[in-house]
């Protein structure tokens, strides 16, 4: 459980795993990949950081945003796979950045999740992706975020 | 051609396979992965609705759109592979919903999708999702997804 | 390096691989399959096209904002695997189009993309592609781009 204690040692903890808002689950695995649902911020089910970037919510919290999302993330993976040191490493992020006319720092915003990869897996943590500005997210939240991950044999 | 009987049961038809609007194939299959371009509910060439969720068209309706989006995806789909009971498993979709300002129920809209895949597959159905509020879809469809797609050998 | 010949021919030329915008690799590969994040127009540091299509930037434009963020993504791809002729086929684009409201042409500004794939690598440049209106792009982009391709062995 390496990865959890490394986790505890960044003062973080992975919250409980987060129910579907619709029809699908939260991780499908495909031979050795993992595909993640879009995750929120809705930790333990409450929302936070709720409304667009760049108006209701600053950069900073944006930041915090994807983070708590890329929690949600590893909070689903783990029940999925029992244990997050099964990570062989992280392949692709999407992060959907609510943005309100003219924020243009979506980058900024979803290095809350990756950074976060990064101090817990080190090289493995290191992936490619996309950070877009999108008009709307469910109930509202500031950044929605999805990933790909490989799985150890 | 179990899927295809299923479908009728269900009072639904495979419409046409959707010609692409550019310069892409509508499903390109790499190993036993099938990634289905983005489709929306222009069925057998007439659009149908057309506009933004939440405010040219309900909730309902984007139920609807998404559904018919998945009928083209497997439409495209059963020219890709010849027969529908080649699918292994649904893996992942991304929906992408036009949202009109506020509207923040694009999981409501998707759900068109994932349950007429639940419906047609059971578990082999069930897959990862992200649904998000995009501020603009080609003329102006109210609903585009596309799907990853396990193949069996 | 027959690709790159192919490009001179074209009048292109192979940008520097762009530098990341934020905690993330431009490419990750897993097993045989690429992944490549998100790039712009923004060419040897110099950002073009910046602003919505359908607005500041016209439909010829993001044709070549689009043509051009696929040149970093071939550049980023090149510096990962050393040379662009080990691409097995391209398999799946997403264009996210900085778009102005009622513009609802996403397709044929990411046909800039397709295209040029289309001409350097024939019948294996073809991919299954989405496009799509996103609300805002990172430095007021006009087109983020996105690649999955698949390797030779």
């Amino acid at each position: 459980m390496k990865t959890e204690v490394l986790l505890k040692e960044m003062g973080l903890e992975l919250p409980n795993a987060p129910t579907p808002v619709g029809s699908y689950i939260p991780v499908q695995i495909c031979g050795n990949i993992a595909y993640l649902s879009g995750q929120t911020s809705r930790i333990n089910g409450v929302r936070r950081y709720v409304g667009k970037v760049g108006a209701e919510i600053s950069e900073e919290e944006a930041y915090l945003s994807s983070r708590d999302a890329c929690l949600n993330c590893l909070a689903a993976l783990k029940v999925a796979i029992g244990d997050l040191d099964k990570v062989k490493k992280t392949v692709k992020l999407v992060g959907f950045v609510n943005s309100a006319p003219g924020f243009n720092q979506q980058p900024k915003a979803i290095n809350g999740a990756s950074d976060l990869l990064h101090k817990l897996y080190g090289e493995n943590g290191k992936h490619a992706r996309s950070a877009v500005g999108v008009a709307e997210l469910p109930f509202n939240a500031s950044v929605e975020l999805e990933m790909v991950i490989e799985l150890a044999d």
